[in-house]
């Protein structure tokens, strides 16, 4: 290459802004190890502290982007939208979210990720589906979103291999949490799906990444630069993330609860997120006019069965027993409750959702490390949320565990994530802001 | 270790001051490869912008230095104190000064670099006379430190391994210019000498690392805090690299023009220089009580061949060739010189040391790479200085080269370095500042 990889770590390092041709180059080099692993980490160093402006960000994503393959989805007609949660706890709404959707008539190609660490992912809960397959092939994959309307897989090896390389890096270097990296991380797999346009469901909260509203809409509106530079139209939401999503965190759990909410019931918060995100994807899938209209087509598809049954037929497509679908029970349940009880008496003012989360990882049903096996049985259902009145010895939350120890061990955790006091609870919005 | 490399990583760039014991545990881990090149450079791009304090820096560099053998000259009664420059255009006057110090009754233990870029380097001046070993044991640089009064050798691969492999991967991963680092990787290298104190020449100027007096005196006090945390006392002089010093840049012609500074001669701001830094090397290893007498015990040594003497004898006893003391010719002279001209007339205002330094490579008597060979015989005349008046067809410097070609190459390179015009010239002071 024309450029020098020390040249360009300093002069990113010195602030400068660097040419498309040179971030290519190096993202290139990066993906077929000429550039060694040292110079990528010092370069995600500097890239930490000095960013990358929008035209590099679009540089630096499409070089990601093009180290694999694109899907082609041109065979299927329906317009192309996905959404992508930046995660949290008990976020299980791509289940009923993407049937939902499909119901509507806007296709939905997902590629999603698993759980780590405080967070859960969309294929560990997928997989808690007896038979259900998520690596499929690219062809598979087309040939289901072009048929039941919608597909979810995990990332394969072709797509963006320069990010599972990079992101593997980060993760041992102290660079994950930069928002250019981040959004490019991100947006070079969705770019990949072949998708028409994004919602982008961007968590603020004591369980997600983003901890102020202020770094989640910066976020927000770094992904929405990158998409605009590929021609690539994404609404993102501010989403509440100061307490699980729902009631169940973990992995059968929560898909007992997407099909709650596939039944037309399930905690209002997490069908009103579902109906929320559901809304803007019409809208950029062409299949609604304005928010009121989206969201009165993803709440009838909830209520009148068409989103269950296309649950179904994607739960048959991709292999996983369809009988759950009407008997959640074949899911299975841990053997053992452990109730955790307020401790004192008062409102519940604020929750640690991480720590919930972290709760579900000591139950085995999260990963500590990416190697990490999941167990798709164990769970916490919580039965309070901020703002409600509890007595001392009012139970806040039901543990789902193999063995009483770890049962008490997380239960003794949720307890403690929950602060009761006599104070006034501020209850957030669901939804902060819609971003265009 | 009980220190996960990523979370010092992540605790340094978010600007934590690290425990000694962390710090000690990652160069260790660094130097025996458990901890592997890209966590090292991630960890030097977060040092780069955050810093290392005081106490971190003393703890890096205790680890740097304990990575290694510290050298023992307990068996040498003589107090034993040691110059060290940031490097410099020109710059050979460790050439007279070790030899004139020991005359005076201090041990000069110095283990010297070799050139790179625009810079030279004392190894490869004493090896452009016939024989000179640079390579001694540690054995024969005691014994010759004991027996001499001076040895001057390279650092030899027991010393500073840790600063040897961080040195390599700062060079390739942009994290060569920061003061911390700079000051640490000189100052292991110092320490394992086993001397009682410190001179350091910190440059300023157009032919020095350090731009501004600012820097080059922040430099000169982190190292300072160093040798004050090791118990070693550092002078350090800021002195003046905005034009080559003395009139010879290159590797024989240096030596030669170091010979005439030992008989007592050779250009007034070389000979300055040596006194200067000679006096307080005296006044730190007890063998003078202020500066004046110190450079009045350094000139004498200068003037009465006792200095010459004892340069001799340091030649002899690393192998070279003594006659060249007596006859410089025997050192070789390249086979061509070219003439540089002012081209215009007028006062010479500045001069572009650093690419006085490039003119030298491009002759091949400097180095692009470390590995690159020397040309000893090649180098540069330096006729004029900042302040002189000039007619256009004046000649301003003479080139050694091998052939006409890379002479007219490089007397184009000086031209163009003399910024000759009608305004007053501001020389600078040779030092700037002494600190104590």
């Amino acid at each position: 290459m024309t450029f020098l990889p020390a040249d360009l770590i300093r002069r990113k390092r010195d602030g400068e802004s660097l040419p498309a041709d040179a971030l290519a180059a190096f993202v290139r080099g990066v993906t077929d190890g000429s550039i060694p692993d040292y110079q990528a980490s010092a370069m995600l160093m500097a890239i930490f502290f000095r960013g990358l402006d929008p035209g590099e960000l679009a540089a630096w994503t499409d070089a990601m982007l093009r180290s694999g393959d694109v899907i082609d989805l041109s065979a299927v007609a329906a317009p192309k939208v996905d959404k992508h949660s930046t995660g949290g706890v008990g976020d299980k709404i791509s289940l009923p979210l993407a049937p939902a959707v499909a119901a509507c008539g806007v296709a939905v190609p997902m590629v999603s990720g698993r759980g780590l660490g405080h967070t859960g992912g969309t294929l560990d809960k997928l997989e808690a589906i007896p038979g259900f397959r998520t690596q499929l092939s690219v062809d598979e994959f087309a040939r289901i979103v072009g048929s039941v309307g919608a597909c979810l897989i995990g990332q394969t090896e072709r797509i963006a291999p320069a990010d599972r390389k990079l992101y593997a890096l980060r993760d041992v270097t102290g660079t994950v949490e930069s928002i250019p990296l981040i959004a490019s991380s991100i947006m070079s797999k969705k770019l990949a799906e072949g998708i028409d346009a994004l919602v982008l469901d961007c968590k603020v909260g004591s369980g997600a990444f983003m901890k102020t509203a202020e770094r989640a809409r910066a976020l927000a509106t770094t992904i929405q630069g990158i998409g605009r530079a590929a021609g690539k139209r994404v609404t993102a939401l501010v989403t509440d993330m100061s307490q699980p999503i729902g009631r169940a965190v973990g992995n059968a759990i929560e898909v007992e609860e997407s099909i709650d909410i596939l039944r037309g019931g399930g905690p209002p918060d997490a069908r009103a997120l579902t109906v929320a995100l559901g809304a803007e994807m019409l809208i950029l899938g062409g299949g609604a006019t304005t928010q009121e209209d989206g969201a009165r087509r993803i709440a009838a598809a909830l209520d009148d069965g068409r989103a269950l049954e296309r649950f179904r037929r994607i739960v048959e497509a991709q292999g996983g027993d369809p009988r759950v679908v009407d008997e959640p029970a074949r899911l299975g349940r841990a053997p053992v409750e452990v109730v955790a009880l307020a401790g004192r008496r008062g409102r519940i003012v604020a929750i640690d959702a991480e720590a919930i989360g972290q709760a579900v990882v000591v139950l085995g049903g999260g990963r500590r490390r990416k190697e990490d096996a999941v167990d798709p049985l164990v769970g916490i259902l919580m039965d309070a949320r901020v703002g409600d009145e509890v007595d001392a010895d009012q139970p806040v939350a039901r543990v789902r565990c193999r063995d009483a120890d770890a049962g008490r061990a997380a239960a003794d955790l949720v307890a403690r994530a929950l602060a009761v006091g006599a104070g006034p609870a501020v209850v957030p919005p669901l939804v902060h802001e819609v971003i265009r």
